[in-house]
């Protein structure tokens, strides 16, 4: 730390992104990327921009807006885009929250969110997750505070049905409810068209995980349309050409092969619930996933143990440190291969020290 | 604005940017990009990147950061890339300033810095430029205070020469002094060099003018790596994937083939010196200018009129409603083509002009 940095973020402990070692060529299964690449559309918008690159991008991204307005079926004035969805998050805790608007969420959730409010030195409290790792929506319904829940949570993957989250906007008319959809489309319910009923909803999502767009920074946030104004402002007042060209030229080739995506989110769900009965037969405990991802642990090897065994032997996977979950791992779903290769390494890894045991 | 927007931003103007009306097709001469495409080894890039963005991108910009330490002669550990360099200059007002560490600025300068201090809550004052529209080094001479300075500065187009940047950054120890080199190659000295002997200094860059990206929005700090540590740290908890994909691969390509972009910025300086004799002979004054574009005014049509005039006849320029500066208006440099065109487009106003008065 410089002698020159403020002291009102001398505390702060960043995020710690998912690791990218580069001394192997590991199988990822450790940041919920897509295993399928775009489509070759999107590849071809990609070069056909780059040409154009000398102009600034469209602060509105009008043909990217237009197209989000078709595909899920709500006003342009209510949409945002961003660049991912940790931008758009960011501005929902600067625009709405502050020293007199708390905000509360679950203590097991997206690790972005306490970074997100200390950065902008906004109160929060968690709320514990129940015994069976999921989000009890009686502990939100008329708390008086805003809120922010993925949903699907993560690193759980557990979901809340519509009328739960329904409820929770509802019964907080003085409050924005922030609903992170990073994960809605691989089996979860979403709550955009419910923006149109509530002004105090705020439906975030990302291209990064069904749209298989991770390495192009696409996030967005739908609301009632005076809160997508509030949130306009900051991004004006902090980025306003926060959207570059190609990522904005992609994003458009992507929504007009919608069915191309949305069908390679049926594999991974069939992909999910075959790794799931897999690992269970090996005696895994594993949550129920409406993500694409699983969160396992077994009670004959450590979460640590396993992660680090996987990782000699060429697969990442995500442990997380945190007293509550630290048996678990997180690991994303891939194709049927990349899956049958870690169901095969974990049941070596397994044999191996039962032999050591006996 | 909604009622839930925080009251720490409801009096927030936020930055403008210039016009891009999709009315019809302009000589746009109104955002200072480049006239000239980025490379074909950069839209190679953008396709083949294209292919591997359903993977995040490298947060530490691995590869980008190598080629930025061989083109400035620099360690990798003083260099930090951001989408665009708003970002950057955004994160060094969170990093360096706050109600005890105020900025300083010129009364004229890049319309950002005000909205950014209004954003951070930081106090600021501005220090008036001297009569010939330049900044006199003195008045930020032991200061005492944070500084920021665009140099060359906009909209003016004049700069400071190394030795009053030095003194300035000198004679502040205890305060950041941050060196805006936005149009730094078209003329002026660049300060990076100075950031290895003083570890007040932080130089921020963009690749949107001279090197033909603003649509791709990459930008660029360099310092001393304490500073850049501070500044990773507010990354880091802002958004970690700040750089996409696709934008780091260009961005490589632009650096290997930094020669033809340098010498496009010779071509936007001869063409400079070009419009500002011609502008000079129809009787404008015109400032000194080290960047891509032209700030001038003229004593028979007022800065507002030339710009509505010339939009009308499908050429875009800047104007600023400023008191001080209205009466001007900032040219972007395009080809010689296009500076023809603005040329003869003037000439035939302002003797339309000269026979309405007769």
């Amino acid at each position: 730390m410089s002698k020159f940095f403020s002291s009102k973020y001398s505390t702060l402990e960043a995020y710690v992104p998912g690791e990218q070692p580069k001394d192997m060529k590991y199988i990822k299964l450790n940041t919920n990327e897509s295993p399928f690449p775009p489509s070759e559309n999107a590849l071809l918008a990609a070069k056909e921009e780059a040409g154009k690159l000398q102009l600034y991008s469209d602060p509105e991204c009008t043909p990217l807006v237009k197209r989000m307005g078709d595909v899920f079926k709500i006003d342009k004035e209510c949409v945002l885009m961003t660049n991912g969805s940790d931008e758009i998050i960011n501005f929902a805790f600067m625009a709405f929250c502050d020293e007199s608007h708390p905000i509360v969420f679950p203590d097991i959730t997206y690790g972005f969110y306490p970074v997100f409010a200390e950065l902008n030195h906004i109160p929060y409290t968690v709320i514990p997750l129940k015994d069976d790792f999921s989000i009890d929506y009686n502990d939100y319904v008329g708390i008086g505070k805003n809120i922010i829940i993925a949903n699907p949570n993560a690193p759980t993957g557990m979901a809340l049905p519509l009328w739960q989250i329904e409820k929770i906007v509802a019964s907080n008319p003085d409050n924005v409810v922030i609903i992170d959809e990073a994960y809605v489309d691989f089996g979860a319910e979403s709550a955009v068209q419910l923006t149109k009923k509530y002004d105090n909803l705020l439906v975030t999502g990302t291209f990064s995980k069904s749209r298989s767009l991770a390495g192009a920074r696409l996030g967005f946030g739908i609301g009632n349309k005076e809160l997508i104004a509030d949130l306009n402002t900051v991004k004006y007042s902090t980025n306003p050409y926060n959207v570059n060209r190609m990522t904005m030229a992609v994003g458009c080739a992507v929504l007009d092969d919608n069915d191309y995506y949305m069908n390679n989110c049926k594999t991974v769900m069939e992909n999910r619930e075959y790794t799931k009965n897999a690992l269970e037969k090996m005696g895994f405990f594993v949550l129920p996933s409406f993500a694409n991802f699983v969160f396992a642990r077994h009670s004959e090897i450590s979460g640590a143990e396993l992660y680090l065994e996987l990782k000699k032997r060429g697969i990442l996977i995500r442990h997380f440190t945190k007293e509550k979950i630290k048996d678990f791992n997180r690991i994303t779903i891939g194709t049927k291969d990349m899956m049958d290769k870690l169901i095969d390494t974990i049941s070596d890894i397994l044999k191996e020290k039962q032999n050591e045991n006996l």
